[in-house]
């Protein structure tokens, strides 16, 4: 066991958008999205009680495997953005994380990110059980690293 | 007209993966890709006589509108990564590229990213002609960057 | 004029180093200090009353011309960083932030910027009044973005 | 010992900037010239025949304990820059490498960075026989990774 398990429902990870990241057309670089995707995920898991630091010291590394990102609308230098963790699923040795980024109500971002859980020697390892427990909280798009923040069971889980 | 099209056939975009890229489980961090992708596309461009710069300046900005990675392999500080893009091809006002990282003959990673045409001002615009001649040059996954460098039409073409 | 001067006194600004900025040998790369040095400027700035962003659309760019860092002891990742602008002078065109990045009382880093007020066209400018006040307002390593945030006129000033 | 010493006579580190490392000012954000300094290191290292994965390897870490940059003029996006090592000396545990960003003749950045050896559990080392060597090859602005590659000893020397 990695740590106790904590209920996640009220935090938030906002990014003020640094000017390192907006590159010449005055907007984010489509690159950094994928730098906030796993802020958000370094948070959820901390937030969750099992710090990655912590797994990483457990033998259990979570690499990406797949990652996805649509740019709907772009984000500008200074812009504060809330980005969101609204699903996490296991299917079967992968976890995927579904995100949102947001400026206010607009729709910045979305995407994914396939991860597995692998051994310091690269052999590919079952989820964690404490990964599984945080799929089982928020199966269908309910869980919220930002933004609104709620943690319900839906009604499919 | 943004320049004259010149036949795109033998060159390679090689990148030494640098420090700055590699994380502590000493693999290239998954984001990095996308600027790999990037780069690839700059040269393929400049070598099909179009540099980007000249597009910008000439009105037409190409913003990524989605990313997509697959990560198969790792890659690690030092490795010579050859960047890749195996298509062009135009969908509508969307232009999808695909590419391949290799270390030798090790496929490293894949991915694609679509980009529409867009003036200064933000409307999307039809892919220019360049482009579209670029798809044509390539219409199922002929063309290289790097690797083995050949230009085919395809049967399907 | 690009805005009211606030008084600067009592914020901070934390960063948690994501995974991103960590290289293999487990410690932040050590380019990130001089993002981490912008993040704090743009900081300083906000909460002074003169958003960068404002700066530029006024036609005042601030390209730093130097840049200086000693690096004390590692960071690592998912630390809480505190960055702190201790100093900002004016020597002629030149504008020099000094900046000291802390982890709890451990200092990590220290370092300065230095900058000069420039037209769109490439003109160096004087230092806008804003700026002046600023340094005023910290002569001698009394403004704080962060940490034990004060504001006092020192002896010497 | 590392490897063999190799001469360190004619190569060249040519970096072409992508459209990632340029900021909304249309120029090199200029953190990422401590990356293109970290990219020569790397090629330098190489070159004489102690790749710095091998250092590693071995158990001797190089990190920074100071970096410094002069920014001179603008690079832009697309531009191809030379990145020159003009010395190495070694000062006690220290070992100071000076570098310049060239433009074709355009002298777009000077810097430096000074590293010390490091075992893996972060005691200081005295600097390797190799990196000593590399300091006697050019003890006075000579050794050239790029540009007008010569080495020869300087009268100093």
């Amino acid at each position: 066991m990695l740590g106790t398990m904590h209920e996640v429902q009220s935090f938030k990870l906002s990014v003020r958008v640094p000017y390192a990241h907006v590159d010449q057309m005055g907007v984010v670089y489509y690159a950094h999205y994928l730098v906030y995707f796993e802020m958000a995920r370094g948070e959820l898991l901390r937030k969750a009680g099992m710090p990655y630091g912590d797994m990483e010291k457990a033998g259990v590394l979570l690499p990406a495997v797949e990652a996805h990102c649509v740019y709907k609308k772009p984000a500008r230098f200074d812009d504060l953005l809330d980005i969101t963790i609204s699903r996490v699923e296991i299917r079967g040795t992968r976890v995927r994380l579904d995100y949102e980024v947001t400026r206010g109500e607009v729709m910045i971002a979305t995407g994914y990110t396939d991860h597995v859980c692998m051994s310091p020697e690269g052999r590919v390892l079952r989820p964690v059980p404490e990964l599984k427990k945080l799929a089982e909280l928020c199966p269908s798009s309910t869980l919220r690293v930002s933004g609104k923040p709620t943690v319900t069971k839906s009604a499919a889980g």
